[in-house]
């Protein structure tokens, strides 16, 4: 629950995301987590505003109507913010060290993936991740970020399920260590997915399944190699600025 | 001193920075870590090869003579890959919690940055840096990044300061959160630089100055709030796939 950069409009700096519905005059509650934050951290009292979204309804800026141990009370105001969605892009990588996950969690919203898609594949380490745990990571990115959306994380799914079940509309960007001198030009917009690998790569079978696929691309990152965390905030900006909401020529 | 992930080659997947010079047949010393590290946490012995590289003579494969607890010794047998340095970009950031800091020397290095300059601006909290321990740092991601230069982390500099001795051939990237709908595409191959403010953004004076420069050009980084490790990571991408060493169409 962290306050955002000062802005150059007067939108209130402290965000929560909570998951009522938000309308002008509606009562919300807060979490007892939430109201600590406001009263106790922020010292935040009756009266104070701070900014609402539920991932649906935009951004509201909400008076507090009281705080108190089990929870609190506001009230919705005004609209500070429509409601804003990412473009149709999923972002698919293969958990690695817990710190390093989250920050992809945390990348994935900032660069606005619309959805979070674990994926476990041959050489992938971990066999389960905490989904509540990386879903809340998603919110607080979310509030952090001054975004009005929160993707889903998915559960983790073994890549060759999933690739199984694929739609086929959907292109898939694999971002392919061994690949020099293409990028991610060729025309693909929305709907859209960037697959990142595990540290180590892909394994032979599942580099020749993926290169065997109709709806892959491949996309190359350059002649370093990079970390998974990076590559994801690599493929992620080189997509949105060609087909995403970065505006700016192509 | 990490192992890089498996490769379509067969250069060594060990990789260590050292500094001496290398050439066929030269000897060179590793430290008493470095020593550490191959016998004791590789269980590497003598006769086994490694990589080495010094940021000027390339990558050699090189085979260990001995290592023992004050050090160790090798010989270079083949150079496993030319020497290639990043384009002449530099990266300028406000340092930010100690993890972040580390962060964005780790990416400034995979995305090939050619110099990291931490400045101080009016909203940093830092006053002071660990100039070494972030050098250290950028070696470290040479070695997993497979790369054969290491940029420089230069010393902390207030920013008025460097804008003051600015080289003026040198194009300065700004990432403006302010701005909307203009990116990278403008024409300014190297040298170059990018600027990344510190969380809170720059001054109301600091923008006016930065604005008024010459040598300046604004960036937008798409339509949400990103940290400072993310938006150095997007604005390395912008550059490298347009004006760097990321291969592929303009």
């Amino acid at each position: 629950m962290p306050t955002i950069p000062p802005r150059n409009d007067d939108r209130p700096k402290v965000r929560l995301y909570v998951e009522q519905a938000l309308a002008q005059g509606q009562h919300v509650a807060v979490t007892q987590d939430q109201s600590h934050y406001l009263g106790n951290v922020l010292r935040l009292a009756a009266g104070a505003d701070v900014a609402l979204f539920n991932g649906k309804d935009g951004e509201w800026r909400a008076r507090i109507g009281h705080l108190a141990k089990r929870g609190g009370a506001l009230t919705c105001e005004e609209q500070t913010a429509p409601q804003t969605n990412p473009p149709d892009l999923w972002l698919l990588f293969a958990p690695i060290k817990k710190a390093r996950t989250d920050f992809i969690v945390e990348k994935a919203v900032e660069m606005g993936a619309a959805r979070i898609l674990p994926v476990q594949t041959e050489f992938t380490n971990s066999e389960r991740i905490r989904r509540d745990r990386l879903q809340a990571h998603a919110v607080e990115a979310a509030e952090q970020s001054a975004g009005t959306f929160v993707p889903e994380v998915a559960d983790l799914t073994r890549l060759d399920r999933l690739l199984a079940d694929w739609p086929t509309d959907r292109v898939l960007w694999w971002a392919d260590e061994s690949l020099k001198g293409c990028d991610i030009a060729d025309p693909a917009p929305a709907p859209a997915a960037i697959l990142i690998g595990p540290e180590g790569g892909f394994s032979p079978a599942e580099r020749l399944r993926l290169r065997a696929l109709p709806f892959i691309r491949r996309l190359s990152l350059g002649p370093r190699i990079l970390r998974a965390d990076t590559a994801a905030v690599a493929a992620l900006t080189l997509w949105q600025v060609r087909h995403g909401d970065w505006t700016g020529p192509r």
